[in-house]
């Protein structure tokens, strides 16, 4: 290493099992009795929002909640909550749920105190006036949106996947609770499982790999590796649910620092027009990134196949790094997601548009194989028909 | 996992080679153009200094320096720089050099805006008035105590060593920059490095250990145990003291909130009375607390031993929990700590009163198995003649 580097984690954690029930000492400590909470229609039909009413009721925290936040996250949510956020006159802002919705929050206190509208903002650094206190509270252990600084907001008529980004937006407080995350289907988990498994392991191999986020990646695959399986195949698994939730907290952890790969770039894309769930990009596409990584980083994949499990001993460099592709291959199949992108209505004449959208993705600078547009054609083009 | 916890780390890391040349830029984000600088004697003398006031005069930062602390940080040396802090009019603290330095610096800081006397502080949480802004630059890879809660402060005359702690005095900014610390002599380097190594270890043991403190701890164990045979033997290795900084640093991120065990209960007698450097008491002591250990944190010691590169295969759980203990011995030797307690004037019929005093600290209760002060007695016994 000859760079210089900087690592910066603002955000207060507060984890464990019935830790959401403290959710009105976590508003009181922001200085905050009125709060908006920002959630999806599926998290609010769930009963999750029990344990967090109950404790801002218990602790005189007056509070209203939006629960209109879309799958992929449009201003016209962001519009909506800021709304009912001036009409309460609140004082801060609670997300719950999945990325969209801990994103959509994020966005609901930047224009709490800005002009103007969310697309204003977009890009790193361009938040005028700090947002309102933000409180994150994952019921997926997925997209570690708790303790990063980006924000997606789209607009659907007219094709945009965008992000704000800034170190206001990280949250002041992630409240996470594995008892939220009971309720979290299968399919759910497997595919927010995996977009966790992918920040890890993204960020380990990573150029911009820093040595404390390197271990925070690395510590991230050991707990989601080990617990995966589980969560997905019985929900009801409570220490699997924990590791998933400190897994995917400890890789956004590294990640916000350390950069993502390929298999993210692909993700903005793939999202936006096709409607692939963000984690299922990052399931499908990771075996065929890694594949396509390997020369470059081989030593880091040869640390991943060991981790997950496999013998290495005997093995020329390059076939032991290959071990890391054929792990994550069964690790997918094992949690049932075993479509390619054909499965998801992708065409092969649409590939080349797809790899130049990508191309556009920060993350392609740090992946740490230098890659053209036509290697990202070649690797969506593996991709296509998935493990069956 | 059934308690709740939380994490947080408000520190701005700053690293890299070449780190300590941008002091001035540092200095000025804290809202500061006039600041004193605290360390000692030896790093005064080293010519470390020299990067950091370059740094400051091109930055047009005014700066006096304080250079009088002692091995074992008292008061005298607090009121000192204070008075040259007050006399100076500077609105900030540089901390430059092992524990010692950063730890006064960082009651300086506390001094600068508080009434009183510094043992007025003493404990957790009981620092009034916000200290000054403090910048912590370590020269030593060892204590972490850039980032961490605690400062130690002694009374010779009264035998006296205790500490002040609280959230405020974690250094706003901590600047790593290995190349301060390729001059540290072999023995210092062994003794702050095995400092380092037992932070690691005992954190990742503890009972008080998280998700996020134990992905740390284990990757300091495995930056440390990699770098520390290097960087004591050849210290002009880069790579090797890089790897050391970055571990004493990641330990400290993971025992700041994941407490010790029994060799650091040890360090504060041990300390204070026969003046044993504190990395030096964890060096000795580190073994024999592993072995009374063993029974009761066996997997973890399993992790430790292969990490450690030993060959746990066909063996019972003890007996492969054993080995990382033989590989602790080992690597002491291998960088010439060699020593016993009976080496620094421990005398048996003391070890009671050792044991007693060592029983008082708080790491008592985070090791993870249980203690009596007949306990405590027995494993100071076993560290009584080395490992000649």
């Amino acid at each position: 290493m000859s760079q210089l580097y900087t690592y910066k984690m603002p955000t207060e954690l507060f984890f464990g099992r019935g830790a959401a029930m403290h959710t009105a000492e976590k508003v009181r400590e922001l200085g905050s009795d009125n709060v908006v909470i920002v959630t999806d229609q599926g998290v609010y039909a769930s009963g999750v929002l029990k344990t967090i009413e109950e404790s801002l009721q218990a602790g005189n925290v007056t509070y209203s909640i939006y629960h209109d936040v879309e799958p992929e996250p449009t201003y016209k949510g962001v519009d909506e909550a800021v709304k009912l956020l001036k009409e309460t006159k609140a004082t801060a802002v609670i997300g719950v749920g999945g990325g969209s919705s801990m994103d959509t929050a994020k966005n609901v206190a930047v224009m709490g105190t800005n002009e103007g509208k969310i697309f204003d903002y977009l890009g790193f650094g361009n938040i005028k006036n700090k947002p309102l206190p933000i409180i994150a509270v994952p019921t997926t252990a997925g997209t570690g949106s708790e303790v990063t600084f980006w924000a997606v907001v789209g607009d659907k008529e007219k094709d945009i996947k965008a992000s704000v980004g800034g170190w206001e937006i990280m949250p002041d407080t992630a409240i996470l609770d594995p008892e939220l995350t009971l309720s979290v289907p299968s399919h759910v988990t497997a595919a927010t499982g995996m977009d966790a498994f992918c920040h890890a392991m993204e960020s380990y191999v990573s150029k911009a790999t820093q040595p404390v986020s390197e271990g925070l990646s690395y510590h991230a695959m050991r707990l989601i590796a080990g617990a995966l399986r589980k969560a997905a195949t019985r929900g009801d698994d409570i220490d699997a649910r924990e590791d998933m939730l400190m897994g995917s907290l400890i890789a956004a952890l590294a990640f916000n620092v350390g950069k993502l790969g390929l298999s993210h770039a692909f993700a903005m894309p793939l999202g936006a027009k096709y409607k692939i769930p963000h984690g299922m990009v990052n399931a499908i596409m990771l075996p065929w990134v890694m594949e396509y990584n390997l020369p470059a980083a081989t030593e880091k994949y040869i640390e991943v196949a060991k981790l997950l499990g496999e013998h290495v001993e005997g093995l020329s460099p390059m076939e032991a790094a290959a071990k890391s592709v054929e792990a994550v291959k069964r690790l997918n199949a094992d949690i049932g997601i075993t479509q390619g992108l054909k499965d998801w209505g992708v065409k092969e004449e649409e590939l080349l548009e797809i790899a130049q959208k990508a191309y556009q993705s920060g993350n392609i600078y740090s992946n740490p194989r230098s890659s053209r547009v036509e290697d990202l054609v070649e690797i969506a083009k593996k991709a296509m028909k998935g493990l069956r």
